[in-house]
């Protein structure tokens, strides 16, 4: 789970390659920044409020990221 | 901006069709919910800290979430 350390990456893991869009409440991306050198996603879930780290590199979180926001795309993604 | 009226959505207005990738301190979807039936892209400024809705629908507040994710395409994103 993200740590809440001020002035570093939030992640310490390379994060999950993988979330279930339906039992996602919000996500969050940073772009690299003075305190991370490197592009963190972190998801919240509905139920649990738990907080995951994503892996950016990882085809599948693109693909949802892509997918949630072309929420219009014919296959009709799942939220 | 952004209201922060618990169970309704929180851009009231379409949103921004464009914003400054470079001042971008964070992110955040907000997938459709029992909520808000539609969904929510909220950027947060580096400087200011200030919040502004993204129109999920313009092509370049597609773009730029997808460049932030894929930030090893060959363009070379500003972040």
């Amino acid at each position: 789970a993200p740590n809440a350390g001020r002035g570093r990456c939030l992640c310490t893991a390379k994060g999950s390659n993988f979330l279930p869009p339906k039992s996602l409440a919000k996500l969050e991306v940073f772009p690299k920044s003075s305190s991370c050198e490197h592009l963190e996603i972190i998801a919240t879930f509905k139920d649990s409020k738990q907080q995951v780290c994503l892996n950016p590199d990882s085809k599948w979180v693109q693909k949802i990221v892509k997918n949630l926001i072309k929420r219009r795309s014919k296959r009709g993604s799942a939220l």
